[in-house]
């Protein structure tokens, strides 16, 4: 096959998909030889953020996969389309948007629930045993995907690791330019932008969780 | 100084600033260790296109400067505070944005006008001496700053090429993986997206741009 399937949360780090994790993991992929097709959910924002002045705005609601397209250069396909069985890996880049859009982690952490066609499709690739990368915020999507017991990191924030320990999730500190692996799941997770200080950190985390998912295939 | 101004023009291909180009932009100076500082007008988009369907829609007007702020992580600032003195140099990414928000090239070609606070920022970097980067669609820009007989490519598009030469540029055709070099106006250009089949290719003119606009400092 050679593809890997990406899923966005929207295009704007405060509301949507982190636009820097998410072009660093495009072009690691492309870089390395390796398609990809880009998924997001079909559902409204949460909300939309200022990322001038980082007020929620009232504003027109703007929806995930159409935002998402922008990242995408138009080809991105709902989520509800991806089937695992088409696809080498799985990729989901951060941003607020993962922990608003794609789960309700934002509003209520431990107790969140991730938006369904998103667990559906995450899901699909842990039954196949297909590997799987999870950056920045989005390993508490990994946390209800994979349960009780998976091993993972979101970086060093305290309340966040706490919140993915009282979910089951075994949360390992990891610095910025690492990665920590799940053998037995195939899941690869990196802080990205839950440390980074600066593009260049952030695309050092993510390029060795690119390498570590397709080393798994 | 070791630090690099770069115009935006909002946030996705087909009404702002390509969110690759932007994003390679940025990452290439970061991996070179220059900062950098982002900036847009702060005027509304021509217009609103819906990325995932390609249809310019009826919408709330958004902000260039507001949208920019997405791919700038919320560090951008209003393009009148741009002084060309306390920078090196100036990247400008391309997208649609660059021929529809930073001047009215998309809609009248040849006859364009560039939007006059950013006109005056990149003007000063010409007139200071300073080497300045134009990606992709970005030196119709250019054309209209340097004047009768700059050198600079956007690829191979015949229309687009002979719409800037009506315009008093000398352009060069150009692959995806090179550049165009004016020495006397210190300017680098590079197709990037005007040809690129992938962002891998993409990234291999914008970093070959980077480089050679730092080298000129």
């Amino acid at each position: 096959m050679n593809k890997v399937a990406v899923i966005l949360s929207g295009s704007g780090v405060f509301d949507g998909a982190e636009i820097h994790e998410s072009v660093l993991t495009m072009l690691a992929l492309s870089q390395r030889g390796v398609a990809y097709q880009c998924f997001a959910p079909d559902i409204s924002q949460l909300h939309v953020v200022n990322h001038l002045t980082g007020d929620v705005v009232e504003t027109e609601p703007r929806n995930v996969l159409v935002e998402a397209a922008r990242i995408a250069r138009g080809n991105v396909l709902p989520v509800s389309a991806l089937a695992a069985v088409d696809y080498d890996a799985l990729l989901v880049p951060g941003g607020f948007g993962a922990a608003k859009n794609l789960c309700n982690f934002a509003l209520v952490g431990a107790n969140c629930q991730v938006e369904p066609s998103v667990l559906r499709a995450c899901r699909e690739f842990a039954e196949l045993a297909k590997p799987t990368g999870y950056m920045c915020i989005a390993p508490v999507l990994a946390a209800r995907v994979y349960g009780e017991g998976v091993r993972l990191t979101i970086g060093n924030d305290k309340e966040t690791a706490d919140a993915l320990r009282i979910m089951g999730a075994e949360h390992v500190d990891c610095e910025v330019d690492d990665i920590v692996v799940d053998k037995t799941h195939k899941l690869v997770t990196t802080p990205a932008y839950m440390l980074a200080k600066d593009i260049a950190e952030a695309a050092q985390g993510i390029n060795k969780l690119v390498d570590a998912v397709l080393a798994f295939r």
